[in-house]
C-alpha cells in the first residue's frame, strides 16, 4: 500500500484542518512567532509501532524537521523515543494532537494484529490473519496499512476489489449457485470471487460453482472441520481458499486456525482498536535571532 | 451540534465514496437494475443508540426510504430493529457497510459514555463526564455528537474553541502565571481559559491568575482533594471550574467524581471505543415492473 | 461498476463546472428566465450506446425531466432519438456540451469494444477483450464502464487492484522469479497476481513461480503458440490464465485470439477512441405563465 | 494559458490519485523503500511533443528530479528520449501510467493540430485552425493547451468566454436578428459576439446585426464562397471574421481555407485524438546506503 | 451569468459550512427537533435588491420553502419584505447569518452600481459603468453578478478572458507596440485585446497597433479629451473602444463619461461596497405533531 | 488565530484559481518563459498593514522569493514599500491581483479597527472593540485575523463557538429565562453563554438566569446606563460581561464605551470595509540565461 507523498499529505492536512478549525488560538496567544522548539515523541507502553511514515510526512509538510528513531513494524518498549522533532514552535504545538491521534491508532491496530499473528505463528501454523471492511469511515488507508504493518492481511480494500458475495446478495440472487453464476459471467479476469456461506453443505455447493474463496461465516471449528471433510471428499480442498469469519477472538484464534483454513478474519482489529498511549514532549525552546 | 442536512450529506458521501472505490462490482454483477428491496437494521447487543439521524440522511441521499423505529439516545436491546429501509436494491447493498460502520461506532461511543454517566448519577453526583480531542481523525463531528447523545460533555471541538493551556505551552511561556497572563491580554471575551496543571500547588497559582477552569492532570483523588483544600482556603473554590483528567476508568470514576471536581474527562471514550454490533438484513426483494 | 447516484452526480457536476466557468453568458443574455424547453438527443451514426445512465443523472440533477428511449448497451442507428428532455431552457442549454461530450465518448468506446468482441464471437471463440489503464486521466470510471457496456473486460481499475508485475518491476527485482516471490510473500489472499513477460521461456518461468495470470507482451501469434506449447508440456496450461497484449488491432485480433489465450488487451480502446456523433435539438420552447 | 505551478500540481495529483486508488500494491510488495531509480521517457513514433511542462511538475511534485531533453512544441522522432528521471523508485513506478497517459494524449493532440496547420501554411494561407469545446470532460486545460502548442487556436475556453449564439439559442430567440439584439444589449464590452448560421443568406443578416464573428456551420466550400460574395457586395467582408465549421477533415481543410475564411474549426482534434506512443524505461536501480 | 443550480448550491454550502463550523450549538441546545418556523426577510433601507436567486437556492437546498416577493434588480424600500420562509426551525436559524451576509453584500453592490448608472443615464449619456477584478477573493461570481443586476458591466471575469495588457506587462515587453504585437501573434480569434496606457500619445500608439480597447489609466477628463482628439485626427476614434479608469467617483463620473469614452470603470464598486441592512425575523413557530 | 502554512496555502490557492480561470492568457502571450522579475508592493495611503503573513505564503507557494519590509500590525505611510518580490515573471504577474485584493482588504479592516480602538484608548477606556459574524462569506479567517491585528476582538468565530442566544432563539424558546435554562442544561463546560436583550429590564432577567455575557442590542447609551444601574442594584454588575451592539459608529463609540460596558461591537468593520490602496510595480526584468 504505497501512496506517493503528495497524496498522503493531502489526506493528513484534512485531518489537521478539522482539528484546528479557524486557528489554534491558545498557541497564537502564548507562543511568539519565530520560536524554535525541540520535542520528542515518546510511547508509554510496549507494542508494534505504525504510522511513522505518515507522521514524518505530516510534520515535514509543516516545515518541521524529523529524525525517526524507529521504523514501522518495529517492536517498541514503554518510554522509548519514537522520533525527535525540531522546528517552529507554533506549527509543532498545532499539530500535536493530530499527530498523536494518528500514531496511537495505527500503532494500536498494528499491535493487536501482531499479537494475533504471533499466536498463530507460535502454534506452528501459517494461517493468515485478516481484517475486514469494518474500518473507521475515512481512515481506510491508515487502518489497512496498520494491519499490514502488524503482519496481517488487508482483505478487500473497497467494493471494486474482489467480488465478495454476501448473505444479502444471495437473498437477491436466490441461491449460492445462481449468485456465483451471475458473477462469473461478466466478472473481469483480474478479480477473485469469494462467497460467504452459513451452512456446512453450502461450502461444497460454492466450491463446485467455481469460486476462488469460501468464507465460512460464523462456523464453529467443528463445523469448519466438517466442511473441510466434505471438500476433501469432493477433491476440492486445496483448490479453493477457505476463510473463517465471525466469533473469532484472541482466545480461540488458534483453534480456528488449526482447522486448516487459509485465513481467519476479525472485524475487531480495525473497528474497536485499543490505541497505544503516545505523547509529545517539548524539550527545549528558543526565540530565533 | 446541529449541522444542516446538506453539510452532513457531503461528509457522509465522502465516507461512502472511500468504501466504494470505482464501483460496487459484486452488486452490479449480481443484482439487476430496478429491483426494490426491503431491509431491516438490527442491533445484536444492548446499548444506547446514536447515529440514527446521520444514517437516515445517508440513506435518503441515495433515494432510499427510511422508517426509523428508535431515536438517538434511546436504550436498545439485542435483536431490536432500529430502522426499516425500502428502495433500490443496488443502492442499499452498496451503502450497507458504510451505514453499519457509522452506526456501530457512534452507538458504541454513546453506550460507553452513558455507562460512565450512569455510574456518577447513581452515586448521587452531578459531575460531568467529558471526552477529549482524542477522536478518530476525520470523525470529530460524529465522535463528539455520540458523546453528547450518551449524556457526556463534548469538551473543546477544535483548537479555535476555548483556550486550553497545556504542559507544552507552559514550557514555552516559562510558567503557569506567564502563560495565563499572555492569554488573558488578547483573548476574545467570548472564550473561556483553561490551564492544565500537574502539581497541587499549581492549581492555586492558576486560580489566582484568573483562569476559568483548571485541569488537574494525572492527579490521584487524594491529590485532587489537597488541591481543593488549598482553593477553599484561598476562597477560590467554586469560582473556578475543576476538571480531573488522566488515569480515570469506569472502575475509579466515582472516586474521582466524589472529590468535588466539576468534570472528569477520559480520552478512551472516543479513542478506543468498543463498537456496537449492528447488521442489515434484506427481507424481501422484487423486480420492478 | 455500480456507483450510487450521489457520487456520480458529484463527478458529473465537476465536468459541468469546468465547461461553464463563471456562467453561461450567451444563455443568460438570450434565454429569458422561466422558459420551458423540449429537446431531443439524437445520434448521427450507428453504434452501441453508453452513458445513458450518467446522462440521465446529470440532467435530473439540474431539475430537468428525462425520458430515455434506449438503454446502455443497445445497438443504435443513425437519426435515432436517444432521449427526450423537458425543463428549464437555461439549464438545458448550459449542460448541452458536457452532456454530449460524455455520451459521445462513452458510446464511442462501447462501439469500438463491441466490434472487437463481435469479431471474436463470430470466429467462435470465447477470448475476452480487455482494455488497459490507458484511460483519459480523470475519466477512469466512465471509460471502464463504457468498455463493460460494450462487452469488454475492464482489467485493473487502479493500482490497488490485482498485482501486475511489469517490466520495470522486474528490472528492480532482478528476475521474474524474484519479483513473483516477493509479491507472493505478503500479498493479500484476495488478490490475483499477473506478471508481464517478454520472452517465450519467461512464460514457463512465471507459471512455475505460481502466478495466476501471465501477460505475453508484444508476442506474435507464433510466439504465443510456442509459449502455450511449453506450458502444455509442463502441465501448466489451463492452470494459469494467459493475456496477449501489444500490437493487437481489429485486423489481427482473431489471429491472436485463435492461439488459445484467455484475454486479448488493447490500449487503443480507451486511449484513442473515435467518439460517436450525437447532438441535442431543441424542439419547442415556451415562456412559463 | 499560463497556470501557476501549485494549481497545476493539484490538477495533476487528482489524476494520479484516481489511478492509484488506495495504493500501488505491486510496487510496495516488490520495490524496497529507499531505492533510487534512473529512467528515461522515450517516444516510439514521430510527432510534436506537448505536456513536457506538466510532466515535469507532476514528477517534481513527487520529489523526483527531471531533466527535460525537449521542449513543448518541438518535433520529435521515434526512439527519441524526452526526459530523464532520477529518484525514489516507488514514486517513479507509481506515477508511470498517469505520466504517460498525459504526455501521450497532449502530444497526440499537438501532433494532429500541427499537421493541419502545416497543410494550410504550405498552401500559402493564413487561416487559423481552431479546436472546439468537444474536449474530454475534465481535461479542458490540457486539451486546449496541446492545441495551442500544436499551433492551433484554442477557441472558447468555457461558456463565460465569448458569446457564441448557436442553433438552439436562435430557436429560443426566434431569429438571428433577435438573438444578436438581445446579446448586444447587455453584453460586456470585453466580449466578442459570434453567431452560428446554417444558410448562406443568414450570414448577411448576422453581419448586418453587428456580430464580430460568423460561424458558417456545415457549409460546403461553395456555399462559403457564396456567403463571402454577399458580404463583399454589402461591404461587410473583412469587418466580421468568418469561421468555417463542420465536415472539415485533413483532406479538405485546404479547400475550406482557400475560400477566404479566417478560421476553420474541427471537433475531432480534441474529441477523438490519436495518442502518441510513449513509454518509460528504468535504466538503473540502486538501494540507498 | 447563468450557473446551474447544483453548481451554485455547492458554492453556497461552502459559505454555510464555514460559518457553522462543527455545528450550531445554540440552536441545537434551544430549538427542539421537528419545529416548523415562519420567517420574513426584511430590508431596512432602500436600494436595489440582488442575491434573491442565490438566497432561494441556499434556503431550498436545506429543505426550506421560500416565497420570494421581489426579483433581482427591483428597487426596494425600507421595511419591505423580500421573502417569506417556512420550514424546519433549526435549519432556518443556522443559515440566517450566511443568508443575510450574501443578500446584504450583493444588494449593496447592486445599489451602488445602479446609482452610478443612473447618474450617467440622467446626463443623457450611454457610457457603460464597469467594475474591475477588485472583487472579494472567493466571491467573484457573486460580486460580478450583483454589478450586472445593478446595470453595470462585469468587465473581465478572470485572467483567461480578454487579453488586458497592463503597465507591468508593458515593462516586460519593452513598449506598448511590442506588447500588442506579441499578443496579436498567437491570441485566439475569440478574444478582444485591451491595453492600458498612461500618457496621451500612447493612446494613439495603441490604436495604431490594432488593439480593440484602450484603457486610459488615471487620465483627467482633459487628458481624455486630448487623447480623443488625437484619435479623431488619425481616423481611429470609433474604431477602438475607450475605457476611463482611475480616480473616478460618484461625484465626477458624469464629467468622465461626458468626454466620449465608452466605458468608465471603478474598483470601489466591488472592493469597498456598503452593504444593505437586511434582517430575518421569525414570525411564528410550532412543534410538529 | 494561527493556521499552519499548508492549510493557509490551500485557502490562498483557491482564491488564486478563481481569479485565473483556465490560465493567464495575457501573461503567457507577452511574458516569455524563464524571465526573472523584481517587484515592489507599495501602499498609496497610510494605515495599519495586515495580511503580510498570508501574502508571503501565497507568493512563496508559487516559488517567488519575498522580503517583507513591514510586519502585520505596523503603521504604514503612503508610498511605503511593504515587500520586495523576486522570481518568475509569469507567476508574479498572474498572482498580482489576488495578492493585492487580499492585502488591501485585510489592511483596510485592520486600519478601520485600529481607529476605533485608538479613540477608546485616547478616552482612557479599556472597552474592547469587537467585530461580528458579518464577514464576507468565505473570508472568515482573513477578516477576523485582520480585526485581531488591528487590536480588535474577534468575537465568535462560528456557530460552534460560544452559545449566543439571539432574538429568534428567544422567540422559539418563549422567554429569555427559558432560553437560558435550556442552554445551561446541556452546554459544554468549555463554552460561555451570551444572550441578546432588547429591553432594559431583560438585562436583569438575563443576569439572574446565569449567563456569562449580555448583549445590549440597539440600546442607546442612556438605556445602557439604566441597565447597568439595575445590575448594580442586584449586585450583578461586574459578574456578567456587557456587550453593546447596534448603531455604534466611529462618532459615538466613545459615548457607548463610557457607559461602562466591556465590549462594543460593530458589524461594519468586516461587512463594509474601506480597502487600503496597494499596488505592485515591476522594477526590473531579465531573461534567464
Amino acid at each position: 500500500m504505497f501512496l506517493p507523498r503528495k497524496i498522503l499529505e493531502e489526506k493528513l492536512q484534512k485531518m489537521l484542518a478539522e482539528d484546528i478549525g479557524q486557528g489554534d488560538i491558545t498557541t497564537s496567544l502564548i507562543v511568539p512567532k519565530n520560536c524554535t522548539a525541540e520535542a520528542k515523541v515518546i510511547v508509554k507502553e510496549s507494542g508494534i509501532v505504525a504510522g511513522i511514515e505518515e507522521a514524518k510526512i505530516l510534520l515535514e509538510s509543516l516545515g518541521l524537521k524529523v529524525k525517526t528513531l524507529v521504523a514501522d513494524g518495529e517492536r517498541i518498549k514503554a518510554k522509548q523515543v519514537l522520533m525527535e522533532i525540531v522546528g517552529d514552535a507554533r506549527a509543532m504545538l498545532s499539530v500535536e494532537r493530530t499527530l498523536l491521534n494518528l500514531l496511537s491508532r495505527m500503532s494500536g491496530i498494528a499491535t493487536t494484529t501482531e499479537k494475533l499473528v504471533e499466536r498463530i505463528r507460535k502454534a506452528g501454523l501459517k494461517t493468515k490473519v485478516a481484517c475486514t471492511r469494518k474500518t473507521a469511515p475515512g481512515l481506510l488507508y491508515f487502518d489497512k496499512k496498520a494491519v499490514f504493518i502488524g503482519g496481517g492481511d488487508t482483505h478487500r480494500l473497497h467494493l471494486d476489489d474482489m467480488v465478495l458475495i454476501k448473505d444479502n446478495h444471495i437473498v437477491v440472487a436466490g441461491s449460492v449457485e445462481d449468485a456465483v453464476k451471475r458473477a462469473r459471467e461478466r466478472v473481469s479476469f483480474s478479480k477473485r470471487i469469494e462467497v460467504e456461506v452459513t451452512r456446512v453443505n453450502e461450502a461444497l455447493i460454492a466450491a463446485k460453482a467455481g469460486v476462488d474463496i469460501i468464507m465460512l461465516d460464523n462456523f464453529s471449528p467443528k463445523q469448519i472441520e466438517k466442511a473441510i471433510k466434505l471438500l476433501k471428499q469432493a477433491g476440492l480442498f486445496g483448490i479453493v481458499l477457505l476463510e473463517a469469519s465471525g466469533g473469532i477472538t484472541a482466545e480461540n484464534i488458534v483453534a480456528f486456525a488449526s482447522t486448516g483454513v487459509d485465513v481467519v478474519s476479525l472485524g475487531e482489529i480495525t473497528d474497536s482498536p485499543k490505541t497505544l498511549d503516545i505523547s509529545m514532549e517539548i524539550m527545549e525552546i528558543k526565540k530565533n535571532a
